[in-house]
C-alpha cells in the first residue's frame, strides 16, 4: 500500500473588492481546498469562482465556515453557545454545498476557520456541536481537525470520517498540541526542517517534541498556509519532497 | 380528479434578538413555508427553529432568497447583476438545504423576496439569473414565480417545475399583472371578496380585472401574508373556504 | 442641596422592520437615554428617532456603544484588543452625536452596551481603552460606569466625569460586585424591596449584600430595564417613590 | 491672486484583513482625503490609521459616505428613500467626525461615495436629502458635488459652501454632465491630455465637449483615482504641472 497524504489550503478568501491570497498560484500543489463562507470572509461571487477553480484544478471542495466577523476575520474568539457554533456551521456547510453543486462539485470535507477551530480544539462542548453540525448536513463529509484534539476525537465518537491535521511550520508539546504561537520555539523557519518533520510525520508517524522526546502523531492532512510570501514555493517544495519519498499526494478518501 | 391549491407563507424573519411574524399560530393552515435564508431576515439559529417548526406541522420547506440588505428587509431595490443574483440565491437556497438536511428534512422550493422577487419578475435577465441558480442547486425544487410573469415563464423554459403564485387580496390588470401598490383599486381589503376571487382563480381559473374583463389565471399557489394583524384568521377562513368547496389544501408536487 | 439621581434606560434597541422596546413609553419617566449606535442594534433611522423623541421629553442624549454583533445583540463576549474597542467606541460615539446634532441636540453621556460594558467593568486595558475614547472624542462627556469598577476607576483617572450606575433589581457583593446572575440571589424580584435599596443608596450612600454586611456604594445614576414585561410600571413606581422622598430625578451635571 | 485648486482622493478603503488602495503614497501629492466611514469600505480601525496619516500629512479631512453594501463597495444603486440617504449621511459624518477628533483633527469636507454621488447628482430628491444631512450635523462643512449637476446646485441652495469636482480623465457632454462610461471616449486616457483639460478648467474656467463646443466650468477640485496603477505618478504629474502654471494646490477653504 502507498503513503498518502492530503495538501490542504485555506481559499475563497477574498471579499468584495478585495482580494486574498494567490488561489490560482496554489491550487495545482494541493489536494484539497478549505473554502470559505461568507462569515468571515468569501462572499457569494467569491464562493462560487473558488468552487470552480478547485473543480478545474481536481482538488476536493472543502466548506471552512468561520464566526460571523468579517472585520476580524474569524479570528476574534466570541462566547458563543453550542447551539450557535452547530447553527452557524450548518448553514455554511449548506451553503458551500449549493456552491459546489451550482457548478457540477461536490462537497467534500469540512475545516472550522481561525478562532471558530482554535475554540473546538479545546472546548468538548463547541466540538461536538461542530462535529454534529457536520454529521447532521451530511455524515459522508470528511472532518478535518487538528490532530490528537479534543476536536477529533469528538468527530470521531460522532462517526465522522475524520483527517488529522498536521502542521510543518509548527513545533510540538509533549501532549501533542501545537506550541503557542506566543512561545519561543513555536513556528518551525527552516523550510528544510519544516519538510523533514513531514517526512517523518508521514512515514513514521512520529514527531519531535520542544521538549525532546517523540511523540505518535497521525498525519492524513497537512495545512499550506496559502497567505504567507513564500506559499507557493513552499507547497512545491513540500510536494517534490513527499513524491520523491513514493509518498502520494491525494484527498483523504470519503 | 380533486382540485387543489397550495397555501405559502413567509415565515422564519425574525433575526437575532428581534420576532417576527406569528410563524406557530399560522404554521397550522398553510402547506408551505418560505424561509428566510439570512440576507434580508433569519439567522442561522431562527432558521432551524423555523426549519424544525414547519416539519412538526407536515408543512413544505421553501427556501426565500433575498437581497442582502438586512435594515432594508430587502424590500429596496439594488442595481444587482445577473451574477450577483445567481449567486445570492446559490448560496441561500445551499444554506437552507443544509438547514433542512440537518432538521431530517428536505427542501421543497424556493420563492424569491421582496424587492428581488419583484425585480426578477419583470427582468428576463435577472429571472434567467435566479431560476438558473435554483436549477443548479438542484433541479428537482419548486421554482414559485409570479403567475403569468417573466420570472415564470423563464423558469419554465429553463426546465424548472413553476408554481404560479397568485393573491388573495390584490386586484389584477388586462396583462395579467397586479395593480402597482400605489394605484387605486390595488388592494382587496374585503375578505369574503378575497375568497371569492381564490375560489374562481382555483375552480375557473379565471380573475375579473380592475379594466371589467376577466382573464385567464393559473393557480398553484396563494400567497398568505403573514405579517399583517389579521394573518391567522385570514388563512383560517381561506383555508375553510376552500375545503367547504372541495379543494384540497395541499403543497405542489414535486 | 437636594438630594438626586439620574434614572437611565437603554433606547433605540430597534433595528429594520424589526422593533424592540417601549421607548415612547418610557421616556416620560427618566432622565436619561442610552442609544444604540448601530453596532448591536439601532439603524440609522432608528437613531435619528430616537435621539428626536428624547429631545422632545427633555431626556439627555446618550451614546450607547456595542460590539460589532447584531444577531448576538452585542452579548456575547468577543476578544477584542484594546484599539479595536477604543475604535468602536470612537466611531460609534461620533455617529451619535452627529445625529444628535442633526436634531438640534447634544451628546450628554456614554455608556457601553452589554458585554462591551461587562468586559471593561472587569479588565484595566479594555477600561482604559473605552474611556480614552471617549475622552478623545469630547473629554466634556459624562462616562456611565459600573460602580466601584475597575471601568469606574480608570475613567475618572483619565480625567472623564464619571456617573456611578447602580442598580435595583440586582444584589451586590461585599466587593461592591453585582452578585453574578447565574448564582442564586442575584436577582431581586420584589418591586418593594427594589425601592427600598434604591433609596437607601441615594439617600444613605449605602447597600445591604448578600453576605449581610453593608458597604458604602455612590449611585449617580440607576438602571431602568426598558425590555423588561414591567418596565413603564417600574420606572414610575421607582420615580414616584424617589420624588416622595424629595431626591430629584435629574440627569447627571457635565 | 493665486489660482488654486484641491487635489482629492478618496482613501480609507481597505477592510479588516483587506488592503485597498496606497494612501501613504498617495498622500503626499493631495490636499484633501475623502476617507470611507464604513457602510462601503472603512473599519473604525482603518478610520483610525487613515485620519492619523492624512493628519500626518497636512492632508484636509473628508468623510466619504456610501451605501450600506460592502460586497458591492457602494457601487450598486439602491432604491432608498431620501429619509434613508438623510440618515446614512448624519451617521457616517458624525462617526468620521467623531474619529478626526480623536486624533486631534477637524473635519473639513464631506463627498458622498459611488452609487450614491452618482444617484444624487441625478435626483433633487436624493441630492436635497444628503447635503442636508451635512447641514444638519455642521453647516460649517464643505461640501463636494459634481460640478453643474443636481447636487452642486441643491447643495448650494441650502447654504453649504460647494466645493465643485472636476476629472482629469473622463470627457464632458454639452450640458456639463460626464459622459457615461459605457460610451466611446468617456474616458481620457493620455497623461499629457488629462493635464491640458485641468489646466484650462482652472486657468480659463472653461472645458471642451465630445461636441465639439467650448463649455463653461468651476473646478474647486479635482479627483485623483487612487486605486489605478499609474494613480502615484499621476498625481506628482498633475501637480507638478498645475504648479509649474503657478497654481497652487490646496484644499478649499472653509
Amino acid at each position: 500500500m502507498t503513503l498518502s497524504i492530503d495538501l490542504n489550503c485555506d481559499m475563497g478568501e477574498s471579499f468584495g473588492p478585495w482580494e486574498m491570497g494567490q488561489d490560482e498560484a496554489i491550487l495545482p500543489h494541493v489536494s484539497s481546498a478549505n473554502i470559505a463562507c461568507g462569515f468571515h470572509a468569501g462572499d457569494p461571487g467569491v464562493m462560487r469562482k473558488t468552487v470552480a477553480a478547485a473543480i478545474r484544478h481536481g482538488v476536493a471542495l472543502g466548506a471552512h465556515p468561520g464566526l460571523p466577523d468579517l472585520a476580524g476575520f474569524g479570528r476574534r474568539g466570541m462566547d458563543i453557545s453550542p447551539d450557535d457554533a452547530y447553527d452557524m456551521v450548518v448553514v455554511q456547510v449548506g451553503a458551500l454545498a449549493g456552491v459546489a453543486a451550482s457548478q457540477g462539485g461536490r462537497l467534500h470535507h469540512v475545516k472550522a476557520h481561525g478562532a471558530l477551530y482554535n475554540m473546538a480544539a479545546r472546548s468538548p462542548e463547541l466540538a461536538r456541536a461542530v462535529a454534529q453540525a457536520v454529521h447532521d448536513v451530511d455524515r459522508s463529509l470528511v472532518f478535518y481537525a487538528l490532530a490528537s484534539s479534543v476536536q477529533a476525537s469528538v468527530a470521531a465518537d460522532i462517526g465522522l470520517n475524520v483527517a488529522q491535521e498536521v502542521f510543518a511550520d509548527r513545533t510540538y508539546q509533549s501532549d501533542g498540541s501545537l506550541t503557542p504561537r506566543k512561545q519561543a520555539h513555536a513556528m518551525i523557519v527552516d523550510v528544510d526542517a519544516s519538510i523533514r518533520q513531514v517526512l517523518r510525520m508521514v512515514a513514521e508517524g512520529r514527531v519531535a517534541t520542544v521538549q525532546g522526546e517523540d511523540i505518535v502523531v497521525r498525519a492524513d492532512t497537512l495545512c499550506i498556509h496559502g497567505d504567507q510570501p513564500g506559499a507557493v514555493v513552499f507547497a512545491q517544495a513540500i510536494r517534490r519532497a513527499l513524491e520523491r519519498k513514493g509518498i502520494a499526494v491525494r484527498k483523504v478518501a470519503r
